[in-house]
């Protein structure tokens, strides 16, 4: 199943996606909660897809505003260093443990929503990255049985203001400028992704491939991940962790390439999708 | 005024201290909100102090249960080194820019309630530090204005375990294990702290001092930290910025000292008050 967050006559909603439709699940608010986070909550996923059997996909998805995939997760943790390849870009060494930086609700963007260049800034980067959503609360939970934890994935772009990610060792402030956190276009179950080591993300500005990698590069799978950050705090459903980047980001290139208004951004991921933006000047 | 969140027969709710008793705000709540966090976005400071002047305190401060002063806030942003003295410690350069990482708001943990020292580690250290409370929605201000947008301060423990806070160059998992963040005992409205530079800090453990400082030895000044995080993301009311610690940490001791289960930790700023909080084991 596909699910999204959107905006649709001036209301918010969630719904399935269906072919190029939406099956609207606002109607069955009552049952499911009010947002695709409060129906993880709820434990909900088999009970939206007993709806979507019976439903009609009623909008059209060109009609929709896409919304964040989860608009409002209370967490959001970023893996900072997790491919091989970036890894050896950096000329960093080989980690012994992953690296977390967090991000605010407020710093994301949906699909065919613009990200924002800051004004205090003219030095934004792209980083294409597989997003995990949580769905059910996981603490103490081992690596192998992280993934049962898992509601599904999505594609992020971690759009990163260099210059303000260096100003001390905290990436914190580079990470958070409103509206640079890309999240979309949709969450795919995790029963249609069983396995996320075997995934191709592949970042395209202007058309042009920038980044390109399998997630089996993935220093720390998402079993290891999860099972890192489940020890200092408690996964909830909708909580969402981006699993890090790989080789070929901007400010590593010779010269540095940096996003510009007018710029176009893809994240493709195998098994999900493309997530589209266009860069725009705050 | 002193206002404080907490819980009383069951019930959350926030109030006024009036020596040792509490004025309970929880009955004007279709006026204020139904915390503090939301009183703060309603603008209701001055409604609460006229409701304070005319309501008797009815609960007795030894009968509540505190809760953390704002039990949820959506940013929780910290500032990582910032008093000279701490600097000279850790053997770190002065820096250019302040230092932030975040905290969840589950970390967080209320005067008189443990401390949680968590399975993970046994290296658990206390780091004493003033709170901020934004009371008005800050984006790009300057350091000059900055001030006009704090609701008060407070006391923070911003307790931290050192080995995970070193894992990586990344503090987030040494500073989000749960309840692991004191925040107490109330706040202090701003009107009664007009400058934050004239405070002074002391955590004591077990009864004997183990960091002093003023808050004339900030590097970043209140108003310079706020006018810092604008700029890079909007602060609202509720949000929480912990500004920092000073020397003394158990960490940087020979050999370190490391809290554990039934050490009593206090963190006292003059103006504010004590937070005190017991050890336990998770």
């Amino acid at each position: 199943m596909k699910l999204l967050s959107f905006e649709y006559r001036n209301q918010h909603s969630f719904g399935v996606v269906a072919g190029d439709r939406v099956i609207d699940l606002g109607p069955h608010r009552a049952a499911l909660g009010t947002s695709l986070r409060d129906a993880l909550e709820r434990g909900a996923l088999p009970a939206i897809a007993e709806i979507a059997k019976q439903s009609e996909a009623t909008i059209s998805l060109s009609e929709v505003r896409f919304l964040p995939v989860i608009p409002n997760p209370a967490k959001i943790l970023c893996v900072g260093i997790n491919y091989a390849s970036h890894v050896k870009e950096t000329g960093r060494e080989m980690p012994r443990y992953p690296m977390f930086f967090t991000r605010f609700a407020d710093s994301q963007t949906a699909h065919e929503q613009p990200i924002l260049r800051p004004r205090a800034s003219e030095k934004l980067d792209f980083e294409g990255e597989l997003a995990v959503v949580i769905g059910k609360t996981a603490r103490h939970v081992s690596a192998a049985d992280a993934l049962s934890h898992v509601a599904g994935y999505a594609c992020y772009n971690d759009g990163s203001v260099r210059d303000w990610q260096k100003h001390t060792i905290q990436f914190t402030p580079g990470k958070n400028f409103p509206q640079t956190g890309a999240f979309g276009p949709w969450l795919v179950t995790a029963d249609e992704i069983p396995d996320p080591s075997r995934l191709s993300l592949t970042t395209r500005l202007n058309g042009e491939v920038v980044q390109q990698a399998t997630t089996d590069d993935l220093i720390f799978s998402v079993g290891e991940v999860i099972a890192y950050c489940a020890t200092f705090t408690e996964l909830r459903p909708g909580d969402v962790i981006i699993t890090g980047t790989t080789g070929g980001v901007g400010a590593f290139r010779e010269p540095p390439l940096w996003m510009r208004a007018g710029d176009v951004v893809e994240v493709e991921i195998s098994a999900i999708g493309v997530l589209r933006n266009t860069i725009r000047d705050e």
